[in-house]
């Protein structure tokens, strides 16, 4: 069979559990890896993307770069790991500008280093477009998987929902972005958010997490279906901003929170009387976070009492 | 400027400085990057290639996987870091076979398990031709850096020396490998040695070392250049099989040896008054070795009294 006749997403399911660890401290398909270390986990994970399929329009290979490291830095996080190290490897074809790849390292060591951490490497190769490969390790003392139970709550950290979605959007429809400085600023450098490792104190309260780079409606999705439950959405956070945006460019402010993509933000699942505590820590870390809805028996994820169309970006499909 | 006109050996040496951090403990351009930790090292491998670039003739995905955990396993190896952790990047057309995916996944999974490790996911993209990123994740008490100094001695470990270049030569002359089982191997199953590990017991008696998977000469000549020292090489290791398909091809035995490329083996450096005590360990850890030159204050490389050819593999440029 051809991948693009397989899918992305039934290609990942099957070669995700391909030789994976039985003693494994997340599960197959997870945002990162892990395996027990030293009294805790090592997390190990790797992103890679084509140059175009990324860079927005205005976006400098700075910034790309910076990118790949915050995808790969934004995974680690949302399993509780602080990052240590990060390789950048570049596929580019022979009449690529040196800058371009001199730029696309220093952006992947600012974001290594705005992250505590360092670039320690990578390698380039030949290749027929620009692609960047991004990895990283980090270490938790306790991991958060893709988890989640009938009853917990679901929240959103950070706020950068709805502003990415409008990024991509304004990149493809040609609309600038000079009176929205917040959405560009998501678009084009987005923070993971070291922050969010406080919830370390709270790990008993929290059943979950998922890093949100596919977009809010296939991330609840792959998390209803690969667990079995439904999330049932009550509420978004549908920033000034991004309300602005979408009525200059006609578009509902809450498909560009559903189906934005790029995030790098967490979805966080929280036992039922765990909130308290869990919100009082994300206060404290200065992590600004929004309850959006609860976890049910039955499998599916609905908006508002409507089953939520999965629409999510697939390589291969498209 | 183009990266074809500046070429692979000065991008790397460019890019690898960038944002390289000041604790590393590992200089920037070695086999892998490490930082400080626990006591020990942590290092971080990724490296990347095109299938079609490395897949010999009557190679399977799985071995094309295998490889390519082997090559970061071997840099983690040569570094004296254990392996703990893979990952595994594929780039793939959308008419690439969903069963060479799986092959190449099943391959490196096995080389993980090989090394006492585990593949812990990965990624796949859309890509023009099928690519293959591993990165790997290792930790070492005391690392072993590309470093040499005059008066030292230069080991070969392993036993691969000339028969990956015999494997890569056949492969693109069209001979068959039947009648050379330990060539054919080499060129499609190398494995990673991790009895080098021992030499961790007697890290006082080296003073560095390098994987070569360049080919013997280009990887002198990188150690001769960063470290502006000389390397005189005496005699070089030919195995009978080795000797045996040279006949057959009509090719110099030295050269496969010298240019041959994707050994996976050790280059090691030793002190002056430690070889006894390192080829001790090497025995007991049952690491063929050879004792091949001697480090000398003038920079290049030369056998048997005359100056090395360079003629490593650069991607860009051929």
């Amino acid at each position: 069979m051809r991948v693009d006749e397989l899918g992305e997403r039934a290609l990942v399911k099957q070669l995700a559990r391909i030789g994976y660890p039985p003693n494994a401290t997340l599960p197959p398909g997870d945002d990162a890896g892990a395996v027990p270390w030293g009294g805790g986990h090592l997390l190990l994970k790797t992103d890679g993307f084509a140059y175009r399929q990324v860079a927005l329009q205005g976006m400098s290979p700075e910034a790309v770069g910076w990118r790949a490291v915050t995808a790969v830095a934004s995974d680690l996080v949302a399993k509780l790991a602080r990052p240590l190290g990060f390789t950048l490897a570049l596929a580019a074809p022979g009449e690529a500008r040196v800058e371009t790849l001199v730029g696309l390292t220093r952006g992947a060591a600012r974001a290594a280093a705005a992250y505590g951490a360092a670039l320690l490497g990578g390698d380039t190769n030949a290749g027929g477009e620009l692609a960047i490969y991004a990895s990283g390790v980090g270490v938790a003392r306790a991991v958060l998987p893709r988890a989640a139970e009938p009853g917990d709550g679901v929240y959103l950290l950070g706020d950068r929902w709805g502003l990415s979605g409008a990024a991509i959007h304004a990149h493809y429809h040609g609309i600038p972005l000079d009176a929205y400085p917040a959405i560009r600023r998501a678009g084009h450098w987005p923070k993971a958010r070291l922050e969010v490792l406080a919830l370390g104190a709270v790990r008993d309260a929290l059943s979950g997490s998922a890093d949100s780079s596919d977009g809010l409606a296939e991330t609840l999705w792959q998390l209803a279906e690969a667990l079995g439950v439904g999330i049932h959405l009550e509420a978004l956070p549908v920033f000034p901003e991004v309300r602005a945006y979408a009525t200059e460019a006609g578009v509902d402010a809450h498909e560009l929170v559903l189906y934005g993509g790029e995030e790098y933000e967490v979805v966080l699942v929280v036992k039922p009387g765990g909130e308290a505590a869990v919100e009082r820590a994300l206060r404290a870390a200065g992590v600004p976070h929004h309850c959006v809805g609860r976890v049910v028996r039955e499998m599916g994820v609905w908006y508002r009492g409507e089953v939520l169309a999965r629409r999510g970006y697939a390589h291969f499909q498209d």
